[in-house]
């Protein structure tokens, strides 16, 4: 059940639905949402208390929302959401447009970046990616660039004008991250990390939400109703693939959770081929099969030289097998009724 | 390593190869393909001993084949394999047209019949299949209506002309089922019924094989091994769906699996939405996603009152999204450049 | 719902009682235990119409069981089951005592079986395990001696007088290998062969179901009916390992699956740490650990030469590790109220 | 490769060590461990560089250490670590007796847990668990009492003189629970929260490691290397079940991770079956094939109150199943050849 006081509402108001609410057995959690104060409960509601609700002052619109899900929810926002990235010139993911976001695994060097940026650029991406922290399964890993990594990402964001994402992997780090990046993404083993996702959802920014690698659909909706009740909206979804007995591939990629996230939940939803099968090779027919089922863009590992990656540089492509599958991509869009973003930026349409 | 006999070559020929291996240490498999007598190792084998081998009388050539995959491998054989299924005015899985095959999980009665091969042909369907044995987790379920199922579908099969696949879940009824349909299924819990395999694998028929819910990739294609050294090449492969934890879909529909075998291996692949997913609702969006990443057809559940279906009803989509859906998956078969099957027989253009 | 007829009962009464049921809308299938005719129905039932099938002719008793299972739910029959394997010296399993059947993977030759053999029942076994129709991932594997390792472990069920257990693998085999042993292995890939299960039902001997590898509980207690309906009652229900993502172990050793198995049926459950850790050094721990929680034996892999073994060497343990851990599976097997099987042939008690 | 640097060894000599390994392209990480400075790089190293650090200055000791593990390895530490957990009086996890932990999923109130500590202390319970913060799926279920609950949980811990198990959830809590409570508990969901797991390295108390709902046994270890090498050596392992396909538990629980753990780590590994199944009934047997198997103790839900528990409530046990638990795990701990951990403060001898 969703309680949306209207704009106007004191705090005073909220209190008092809040009270009405408690003295019939549902607690609320107070939200933020599209500028107005919310009070979410666990439970779906009746339609009893919603009319008494309904009746407080200040109330503007009282959502009876079955199931689980909550601001996530189809039910409570039936139009998809349409997430803005980038100011002006930037990339909406969610819309009629579908959006290829490239670049490599870790952020390495200047050169690196450079190189790697023009060929993804070249090839088709209208957002990069890459990651200045790394969250890795030893620590005696490389563990990302961390402060001087943003600091390479944010130079190509400003030498090209491109929207950048980059992972973020502590509370305290979310500022800095918000600051010097166009998105910020949340990463498969921090899904359930709460702390992360309030700060995030206090950001300002938008999110990338990968799905934890043994998450089931629901939890990973749940997940962004953390980010949405702290006022923001401007969530994406990114399926990454799960754990299973299968040995053939790194994960396996679950397309019909990209396919079910669309049915239950108003936001977009995106995929990244690379993490996900760990294999160059299924990477063009896991991005065909991602556009062809409703996902709104990809997430690809591109390194030009991957050899000498310093974090998963196996499963990357080049920048020519990344072009050639932008390429491919073309007409499987088209033929679900959609189109790849359009190059917005100078630097995009002179490349 | 795989050692192809001429076929003007004696059994004695063989025979010495035989023992020449064995003195090698290898223990082949005698077995049969293109009409010719083959011994197989489980061994790759080495240079040397390929190049002693060929020396020996009878032998037409002797390739060595990496990995645990022999006939099955695009090693063996790189060029795609087209499987013929039904006569003159039959379908071919495995060429440059897409195949979409439809009909009810289970064969209940001619009425039911009818309805359903009518609406499945009017939308789009080259090829029919219905389970006249129906393989059921509980002893006191709805078995299928066996031999008396087997005869409703030759009827409809000769109504229409379109060739038919149907399960066979024992060694001892592959002759029958052989008889009246023209491709043999074997289902996901038969995938490593070793006897019900070989005893296809004698059949003459094509065979559609199902991968194991928890099978690997491997396993599904060392399986295949088992029908193709009989001598049966006309092996299609069906991905059908994992398990895994994830609860929103009945199984987990594993399309890097599609993309894995197709690149492993010189088979068709095909893919069940309607069994892997359990949900109507994704049927539609996975047959796109399967058609975009290099799938050579569908195998769909249809039923035209699915309240009533004795067997999986809750999956199965009306005649109306069936249509629906091979309508979406035209233009998103023709982006990855090939066609639907057209239409052969004269049933099939007056419907 | 389960009719059970009195062992007078007619044939005509059976039926009568059949068409009772079919009126109401419920389809029960005919089995048979304990000597009597029952009547299953899928259908938990209700009282109203167990009492009008109380009331016809020939009915001894009808039972409503909730839930999917039936012969085989302890609502049926809430007394453990005790089941007896080879004649009079022979061992009971699932009663107070707790039974260690072990023995190579494979039947490879003679002088293997008798070594393999006396290092066991040195050790502690009771029963004799060995594999003489292997189910094997690839036709180029060795598949096992077939009928002529039969013989062999029979020479050492004879020379020993303990009872063998042996896995059958083709329904056409059921009645061969009956003969040649005193219980029928149906292995995890088998576990829903129906046609083998129902054979299998038919044979008059005891049956070790293994878990399909990827069986929910309840599917593989339904498998258990399938041929507890055929009038076999003697089966004992074996854990070895699931398919999870983990891979320091070949599979998932599922034990809670041993203690609910235990609450849901009557069967015995024992425990293969061999086949499910496929590691050494894990088959002592699990062993304990299977006696801790419930289970009523153990089956585990043996072999004197593991380097040389023909089949799944690498998870065996030799002759003193499985004597060793014999030796401190008794305190544990004290620990929770039972003992072990003690020696009853006099080579038992003369090794 | 680990090189342990003399107490006396000053900051110059150990970047003297990190520059001659960076020489030979080892990038190691600055640790700590027993008050000593340590070394520690990724990869394995080979005997020539451990002779030429050998005799660089300061240098103790350097340790080879063969795959992916370092301090936490048993090749590093070969003899089981004891971990004391508070003061005197206190608890030894690791050592010859086993260690049972239990109390409340949630802290609810004072009432719940004066109730619930009083049963489990007469149970025989010498540790208490409890969470004040609990991580939700859902950001509108109960989160806990937070800094209330630790506040209560600190409360029984000064009655009853039990050290006392907390959950902390992100970094900026770690020093305030580590004050109010003897040991932190890092839970499934943070397994791989790395800012949380080095804050909790530095906090210089106790920490329990569960086990993550989809980590493989070495990621569970490496999340444990994380913790180490901050200078904290007291950690204690926790298995507590992992995702899989099978529905009549909540999670699988993986005894096997139990006995490989204790093989490759000195560590010790406790077992919680309560949040693992999710059963009450399961609780018991699972307790027992812990202790059987190696585990060094038990985390066990129990509540006074099931249904009215706001967190969890269904899986835990009442007092009486929980005494008659301890009462049954004794003979199976003593079968092991260990004892349960002895009653130590005045509180629980006169309980």
């Amino acid at each position: 059940m969703i309680v949306v006081m209207s704009r106007e509402a004191t705090q005073d108001q909220a209190e008092r639905v809040d009270a009405l609410l408690r003295e019939k057995g549902v607690r609320p959690v107070f939200g933020a949402t599209e500028g107005a104060t919310v009070l979410i409960a666990e439970e779906s509601g009746t339609r009893e208390l919603a009319s008494a609700v309904q009746a407080a002052g200040g109330v503007d619109r009282v959502v009876l929302v079955p199931g689980a899900l909550r601001l996530t929810s189809r039910h409570y926002s039936p139009q998809n959401t349409r997430v803005a990235v980038g100011g002006p010139g930037g990339v909406i993911i969610g819309g009629k447009e579908f959006a290829v976001i490239a670049g490599p695994c870790a952020v390495e060097n200047q050169q690196q970046m450079t190189t790697v940026v023009d060929a993804v650029v070249a090839g088709g991406a209208v957002m990069l990616r890459g990651g200045a922290f790394k969250p890795r399964t030893s620590p005696y890993s490389f563990q990302g660039l961390g402060v001087a990594g943003l600091a390479l990402l944010a130079e190509q964001r400003s030498r090209t004008g491109l929207p950048v994402v980059t992972e973020v992997v502590t509370p305290e780090d979310v500022e800095r991250v918000a600051e010097e990046s166009d998105m910020l993404q949340i990463g498969t083993r921090n899904m359930q990390n709460f702390g992360l996702l309030r700060e995030a959802g206090r950001s300002g920014r938008p999110v990338l939400l990968k799905r934890g690698m043994s998450a089931t659909v629901e939890e990973w909706l749940l997940a962004a109703e953390y980010l949405m009740h702290m006022g923001n909206g401007d969530v994406v979804l990114c399926e990454r693939g799960i754990r299973s007995y299968e040995r053939s591939t790194r994960f396996t990629l679950d397309l019909s959770a990209v396919a079910e996230a669309k049915r239950l939940t108003h936001l977009p939803v995106v995929v990244d081929p690379s993490h996900s099968t760990g294999r160059p090779h299924l990477v063009g027919p896991m991005s065909l099969a991602a556009a062809a089922c409703g996902a709104d863009g990809l997430l690809i590992d591109v390194h030009t030289d991957a050899a000498a990656a310093l974090c998963d540089g196996a499963q990357a492509l080049d920048g020519d097998r990344f072009a050639a599958l932008v390429d491919q991509l073309k007409p499987v869009v088209e033929a679900v009724g959609r189109s790849l973003v359009q190059p917005r930026t100078p630097y995009l349409t002179q490349v």
